[in-house]
């Protein structure tokens, strides 16, 4: 119990109860003498369903489920591409899993339905309303049933507040938030971005003007997911005083999946805060928090939730949500994390995370391979690389010729050691002196200096 | 092990592990050896969140979960009037909750993100597609994040087809089916109901012919979570030949919520079937079959998909799914239940449900107390109870002058004892001879025949 929140079982191991989990695969076993990065990947047992339940069918889950924590556990040894941490454990509160909670409904007013959390969800409302500072009595809020959901409900909130608004983001913005413009029906013009990842302000200065007639609906990205790059929130309002916009013609949305619980424990990190004229914040609790289901954070102004409630008696609660049902369990191990790390754990987390971000990002330029880091950003930003069987082997999401690492609590130096190494040895194959094909330039990605390209290679320093 | 699916251990008796985790409060202790039915609800401990973890983290956390659990289990005795499950175990798959599994994107393709259950997904798919009747290579579908998911997917799928569309439902829907038409600005019009809770035919008519220069999406409840009232499909199909409306002038959605693992199982009951042309079918996961987290199943036609998809090269999927980040532990829950229960489990539950409404339907009559049950429903419709206070000791969520008891696998013949007794001796104080108020007549929601009001009461047939 007191070693719970401990970095996962010696990462560089099968956790013990996975281990034993696997035991029924005799094959497996003998693997296990070796590190956990050098075996190749279990057979998984295909779940299947049978039409009767019958005297074989425990012995069958069990298979099955044995063999699925397996590949999992061994993907997990690999999973370099996804701002999600994969270090918890919340087994302390495996009984709650015997009942179905939901805080349907408007968590500050409760409802009928007595199986809920919400006085956990306050509590990890509040949290957060202080962390991003705003007074109590002024803000509202709930833990959605993902992090698309709190970027829907931020922008909702634009759109009912100025329903003929043009919504901006830029090209670097969670899919997510075009969903939105397309479920929602809301017109909207997406920005282009400087090599950071950050917005164009110039670009979106020009977009707004030419839609001076319309009111503006902002998201921006605190910060992108692909680069990790901040969209800076003083220098768009700027931009919107600039363009004679007053505070009644716009709506900014903040969307700090992950950057929403890193910035504020890093000195000098912008600041992402209510005392700037923001609309909304959303932070993912699957991302840097960790959580074994999906769940976000959302906070707004009291004051703009009555345009969108409406009262709905059946669950005796205002429906102001997206979800209504909305799981009980995720407020729970957000309020269980929050406490068990604290703010110096949570400091300490980011540290280490960034750190081994740098350190990546040293090593692929060690080896010759072009990569960018923005400050106050655990996403390494590299190359695609040529064969997609290593991109799936490490789990990475490439995106045009781009891809990138995001540097978690389970991505362990030696990890980042083994997937340096063994990029740098298949990119001498692909790219080999008497091959045709070449590394690819992108330098209008990253930038001259961080491409590894045969021409810009050159300019790389370290 | 061989009894995670037995019926909740000893319905009757606090759980030996819930009964455990609330052994730190003294007090508690002594009143266990009463029936649960008899204890009051304990105090809960108010979870907080210290900035910082220290030395005594654990113990408060312990505390506090222990408290929380001893409540829920509390309330779990009373819990009548929501349509979901409180019967279930997974404790087998606790090994799960180390690892957050995304099923990200549309799960016949995959994604890169390889912590997912997609192969399970699949096959809970597959099974739900064989009981509506739609051949495998003609159906797509997803596992939601919840049971508004499903509703907004359907509907959507409507608009995307039928983009100038106009939204019918019944007054007695789901009030995510009006969030949707709000949300995706959709225009909606609000037919009435028969006492049963039916979608009035005669009114829906009339409408479809007021509107007839405009397609048709239409929501069907398969029933209604209020009265348990079915929609007839085939009518309303029926109406629609009538008015003109050819297949490619409407688009239908059931919400079977509940009822879609039900009625299946039911003989004589009306058919679910992908044969007649509907569009889609939503059920919840943690309704009728139990799931600790919201989730429901959404089936649709293959060749619908198109229109609705869009390449999002990030996630390596297609963005065809509305959460986009979608948790992969419903979808084994959900193929773990489905395999542990079989067709001979789900229909003997079915069949138990729907007998104890009957029983609790008797039993309401038997003192006097007016109460509507419909064909193949386990949902009890009675008077609104005179005191909130009662309604919140039940769970009992109400609408109008009405309430209900949902029948579900939790709902032992003894909570039911319990529960008519206490209504009818506090029905007799409220109501008591002298005094000026009288039970509400509700003959125009549940009929003359069923209404137990001062001027109907005689009506009343054993």
């Amino acid at each position: 119990m007191e070693n719970a929140m401990l970095p996962f079982p010696a990462r560089e191991q099968v956790p013990t109860l996975v281990a034993n989990a696997i035991k029924p695969i005799q094959k497996e076993e003998k693997q296990m003498e070796k590190s956990p990065l050098e075996i190749s990947e279990p057979q998984m047992i295909k779940p299947t369903i049978s039409e009767f339940s019958g005297v074989d069918t425990d012995a069958h889950l069990e298979n099955v489920i044995a063999s699925f924590l397996g590949t999992i556990n061994h993907r997990r040894y690999r999973f370099l591409g996804y701002p999600t941490n994969q270090d918890f454990n919340y087994e302390a509160l495996v009984q709650l899993l015997r009942f179905f909670l939901n805080n349907l409904g408007d968590p500050f007013i409760g409802s009928s339905f007595s199986l809920n959390s919400h006085p956990f969800e306050l509590c990890v409302l509040d949290w957060f309303a202080k962390l991003w500072e705003i007074e109590k009595n002024e803000y509202w809020g709930y833990v959605t049933n993902g992090g698309t959901e709190g970027n829907f409900h931020g922008i909702l909130i634009g759109r009912e507040l100025l329903p003929d608004g043009i919504l901006y983001t830029s090209r670097g913005s969670h899919y997510s938030v075009l969903k939105a413009a397309r479920l929602f029906r809301i017109n909207c013009v997406v920005v282009g971005t400087l090599i950071s990842g950050e917005i164009d302000y110039n670009e979106l200065k020009a977009s707004i003007l030419e839609n001076k007639d319309k009111p503006a609906i902002i998201n921006l990205n605190l910060g992108t997911l692909t680069k990790g790059g901040i969209d800076d929130v003083d220098l768009v309002l700027q931009i919107l005083e600039e363009c004679g916009f007053g505070e009644d013609r716009f709506y900014i949305h903040c969307d700090a999946a992950l950057f929403g619980l890193m910035l504020p424990f890093l000195n000098g990190a912008p600041k992402i805060t209510f005392k700037k004229p923001i609309g909304s914040v959303t932070v993912s609790g699957h991302k840097f928090l960790g959580c074994p289901i999906p769940c976000s954070i959302i906070i707004t102004r009291l004051k703009y939730i009555d345009l969108l409630s409406k009262e709905v008696e059946y669950i005796s609660s205002r429906d102001i949500t997206i979800s209504g049902s909305r799981g009980g369990h995720a407020s729970i191990f957000l309020w269980y994390a929050l406490n068990k790390k604290g703010f110096n754990g949570l400091q300490k987390e980011v540290e280490e995370c960034n750190n081994k971000a740098i350190y990546l990002h040293n090593c692929l330029r060690g080896q010759g391979i072009g990569s960018m880091l923005n400050n106050f950003s655990n996403t390494v930003v590299f190359e695609r690389p040529l064969d997609d069987a290593f991109s799936h082997k490490w789990s990475l999401s490439n995106e045009g010729n781009l891809s990138h690492v995001i540097v978690m609590q389970h991505v362990s130096v030696k990890m980042l050691d083994s997937f340096v190494s063994e990029f740098a040895k298949n990119r001498s194959i692909w790219y080999k002196d008497n091959s045709s094909k070449k590394p690819p330039c992108i330098c209008e990605e990253i930038g001259a200096k961080n491409c590894a390209c045969l021409i810009h290679k050159k300019l790389i320093s370290f």
